[in-house]
């Protein structure tokens, strides 16, 4: 099929079959077909959707554009984790050292931050020599030792993805659920995973803010994983304030350093605890999901789960003094506190306001081209609930270029809301798609 | 606006500012907005529309990409007339020369055909010696001696619909009302005129076979006239059998020849009048309508017509023996005769297979680049209602190239329908816009 008559079937609500439409990506990867027709066609179905099937084959054309990892000599379960993305969160950290302890391999392929919202790369990044640009063999050599890997994408995944993305950002065609989904799982499913654990954000800090949004797009990844033969489920979690306390590279690295300690803060455990679980459950690695977290809570008691992360760290170059003291870690030169004026509750954190005013510090990019700075950041000292004394510390920026500083306070100061009473506790985990 | 921006307003439906049009327009124009975000434009617009004033906008946008003819210093109204196009449309050659024989001045600017669809610059093209192709400044001196004009579109009337309408082409978004009626107007706009009647086709033959089709089209085209200050009135007329009886571009000068002899069949002379007064009577040259009827049927009658298409003719270039004897125009070297199989009568003519039997012969263009033979073509014998004795001639092909007559024959085999009663007659002016 001509690519004209494709955008035409798709602009008059055909479903397009599974042949066509990987014809076009693969006509358009290799520069065939030209970037006008693609983008004509990403608004196409901007507006008039894509049946799951369309979106499988989307997704496996996509995928099938670059390497597809076969993972199949090593002898074990293969399972990773997504996260739509959102402020602090720095659960693939833990759960990832904690599911491989528990036995499962874990071939993490992660991305950048953007905007307000942080990357696990750039967490990463912040651990003294550790390189997240391992070629393929060398992820392969590191995940045989350890069970598990933590790289990024590499251009030989899903180029398909990468060529329309940028496409898309440029034509206002980001916002289509199922270009969304299969983005996303075009390039874990070439990640030769076995089962996958979504974890879809909801609420003021997360990529969809409505519940229903975030609801439907985790549907859609999971009717795409299991359109392609995975074991896939999807946890809808909150997002509506900043995960854990730390915001910033350094300072979530330590943070999970904490955590894997068993000193975390509890809503970043209990996360962590509960996706590592059904990544073991959904990876047959256990009975059953509540044997997965007892096994998951062993790992991280006994101390598994950190000498897991110190081993990856040790394998990918990195300093694994940084799981002993935060001070091997970059650190800000000046701290800046901010002050309870008055006495209360918090009752909210607006949490985009607080992932963006850690991205005016450095800690984020504005765009794709901006420099991080490792080491700045904010540690929350109050969570939603939490009562407040005046003049009590309520968050600490973590500074280093005081260019956007006060641009940066005048945002967390207004993104605190402090009231008589604490509001009804929203629960982590929203909603089960299994 | 950044276009990225102007693409997402119109994608979640909002108006879009004249000035904010205008500078995508001149940049996309220029190169400095891409392909890639125009045809994303224009699909976006192809679902959410456009309102009247962005419609507008967009038309004044395009026209002043190019050269706007400046025809203020001819003494007397300058009108025009635009049709959506047919088979066997050929009124432009007899509407053309009676309006500028009655006193208004015609600078007609005329497209070629496509598909089963003729054009008036081919039919032009027939006539042996004929230059449509006169610069502007030739285009303003036949003008200025003959009050009538008769060219096609050049390079540097409005750059920026030649360029979207070949993006449009091949990123399936033809088919948007507010585009077609901007793309059209954006070119009949620059030629300087002050009224416009507008021919809008409805009926199988037509680019708008349904009749609310070609209502709205035509009310969107009337409201950018009226939108950019001129009189536009608009006609919605049949095509849902050829008009006249020839098909093919010699045949149709000839036959457009006697029409001006008073000698043409009657529905092609009485559209080319009637859309000759609604002409006179937008550019205020006659008191009323029916005073520019009376007016335009003497100057059939008293042969002004023919004189006034004798002297165009003579001014562009071409053989004005033309006027006295079609033996002057190019001929088929072949005739091949579809007899009437059974008696009855004439039920329906199918107009779109007529045409595309004509294209098939040569007479009209597959695609843009096909050569058209200006010989071939063919005549209908009988038209909707006609009684028919079996063994009668139905239709003449006019024939030079057998390669695709079997097709041809076909065609036209199936197209004429004969039954034992005619049909109720279909008017030739459904509605008018005014």
């Amino acid at each position: 099929m001509r690519a004209v008559d494709l955008i035409q079937r798709k602009r008059d609500g055909y479903e397009l079959a599974p042949a066509d439409i990987a014809a076009f990506i693969e006509g358009y990867t290799r520069g065939a077909i030209p970037d006008y027709q693609a983008s004509a066609f990403a608004m196409a179905v901007y507006f008039k959707g894509m049946t799951a099937a369309e979106t499988v084959a989307l997704t496996r054309a996509m995928m099938e554009t670059g390497e597809v990892l076969d993972l199949s000599d090593l002898p074990g379960p293969k399972v990773d984790k997504h996260s739509t993305g959102g402020v602090g969160d720095k659960t693939s950290l833990i759960l990832a050292p904690l599911a491989a302890a528990c036995g499962v391999f874990v071939p993490m392929i992660s991305g950048r931050g953007l905007g307000h919202t942080g990357g696990t790369l750039d967490k990463l990044e912040a651990i003294p020599g550790f390189r997240v640009g391992l070629s393929l063999e060398e992820f392969r050599a590191v995940l045989r030792k350890s069970r598990l890997g933590l790289i990024g994408q590499t251009p030989e995944i899903a180029p398909a993805d990468r060529k329309l993305y940028a496409l898309r950002d440029v034509t206002s065609t980001v916002e289509s659920r199922p270009l969304i989904a299969a983005s996303i799982m075009s390039k874990k499913m070439a990640e030769g995973i076995d089962a996958l654990i979504l974890d879809v954000k909801t609420g003021d800090g997360a990529f969809m803010q409505k519940y229903e949004d975030s609801l439907a797009l985790a549907q859609a990844m999971v009717d795409i994983g299991r359109g392609m033969g995975k074991k896939v489920a999807a946890l809808i979690t909150d997002m509506d304030q900043p995960l854990g306390r730390a915001v910033g590279n350094a300072l979530e690295i330590a943070e999970s350093v904490e955590t894997l300690k068993g000193k975390g803060p509890k809503d970043l455990e209990d996360l962590s605890v509960e996706l590592a679980a059904w990544m073991l459950s959904l990876a047959g690695a256990a009975a059953s999901l509540d044997a997965a977290r007892a096994k998951v809570r062993d790992a991280l008691r006994s101390g598994d789960g950190l000498a897991k992360f110190r081993e990856v760290i040790q394998l990918q170059g990195g300093d694994p003094r940084v799981c002993d003291d935060p001070k091997h870690l970059p650190a800000a030169r000046e701290k800046v506190e901010v002050l309870a004026e008055t006495a209360g509750r918090v009752t909210s954190i607006a949490c985009r306001a607080v992932g963006t005013a850690g991205m005016l510090l450095g800690a984020g990019r504005e765009t794709v081209d901006s420099r991080i700075d490792p080491a700045v950041g904010l540690i929350l000292h109050k969570k939603v609930g939490d009562p407040v004394e005046k003049g009590e510390p309520l968050l600490t920026l973590h500074v280093n270029d005081r260019a956007r500083l006060d641009e940066s306070l005048s945002l967390v100061k207004s993104a605190i809301r402090l009231g008589p009473d604490a509001p009804a506790p929203r629960p982590l985990v929203h909603s089960i798609l299994d």
